[in-house]
């Protein structure tokens, strides 16, 4: 009996060991300060405690603890799948079968009821039904414009990303939360007024 | 009514802001591949995601999304503070002072019943009353073991700590969990069978 304990902590821990390769996953966002491009891991924590403070935007009440759940493990098929630019439309094209392979690997080093409740967040998350996946895919939205006006467009600009390309990717927003869509929206003139985002061509 | 509104939802998303600079602090863990120390952001990801995988070893029966919240926010206070390592006993002479300081002024900038509320979490951790804060902490030193049991003891012998050292410091982790401090002892021992970390001298 201890042995059978012993083998399940193992398997969590091993889970959590291979966490750790999140953090070396690059993103397509710099950090607000210019210095580096930020991780998955660190960007991840950002959006649990985004979740936290924004709760209270969503367009619907949520299960609060759910949304955070999904948030911090959102990303985690990056580890295999690495992070795809969202207006990358090649790259985009088999992300989804790339990403179902990576949650079978990594969520399977789990004790099995573990591997299917946790795989089952990012399922939700990836589907987008519910009123907790869509206030956290708002999130996810809102967060990389944020960097982006703060860094003063960097990678708008890197990739030639005009304004309309920004309001028809982040219309989304606005079925987590309509209050977070209108503050992104103004963010997104601003951003074009201070010409750190070229308007539509 | 919708312009006090705005002002809500503009010192939120300046508390959110501020937070990028916690991806900036390192501390004394390196990343399990070895190339390079971990920051604080990464790691507060990282830690809530192993209290969501390892809460059925908590002693007591804990709020779970509390103590989720708990890591998310354990290491804030670092943006203004620092990471002091454990060891290091000058350093954590005046670090309450300096953390106190630091939790006024960063949640300081969130309106006021949040700022409460997050700031209470934060001190709930600190205190190490509550069975959510003693698992918390459990898991905050269970961390850097892994790290540095698969760093082979990296910074250990930067540091020249001995398995008496660890062994008293980490003692805590039995008042969040014993399973997790028999598993952590085991890690110990090994890691002194292997060489990672030299015995009491």
């Amino acid at each position: 009996m201890f042995l059978k304990a012993m083998d399940r902590l193992k398997q969590q821990i091993a889970f959590i060991v291979e966490l750790d390769r999140l953090k070396t996953v690059l993103r397509q966002s710099w950090l607000t300060d210019g210095g580096r491009r930020e991780n998955s891991a660190e960007h991840s924590w950002h959006i649990a405690l985004m979740g936290l403070v924004l709760a209270e935007y969503a367009n619907a009440p949520v299960n609060l603890p759910r949304v955070i759940a999904m948030l911090l493990v959102h990303d985690v098929v990056e580890i295999d799948a690495g992070d795809v630019l969202v207006y990358d439309e090649a790259g985009n094209l088999d992300k989804a079968e790339r990403e179902r392979r990576a949650a079978a690997r990594i969520y399977g080093l789990l004790p099995p009821d573990q591997a299917r409740e946790l795989c089952a967040l990012w399922e939700e998350f990836e589907a987008q039904r519910t009123d907790e996946a869509k206030f956290a895919a708002a999130l996810d939205r809102l967060m990389p414009l944020l960097h982006n006006f703060l860094t003063e467009g960097r990678t708008w600009r890197q990739h030639g990303i005009t304004a309309d390309r920004v309001l028809a990717r982040n219309a989304a927003i606005g079925e987590g939360s309509t209050a977070l869509w209108r503050y992104a929206r103004e963010l997104i003139e601003e951003a074009v007024e201070r010409g750190y985002l070229p308007p539509a061509p």
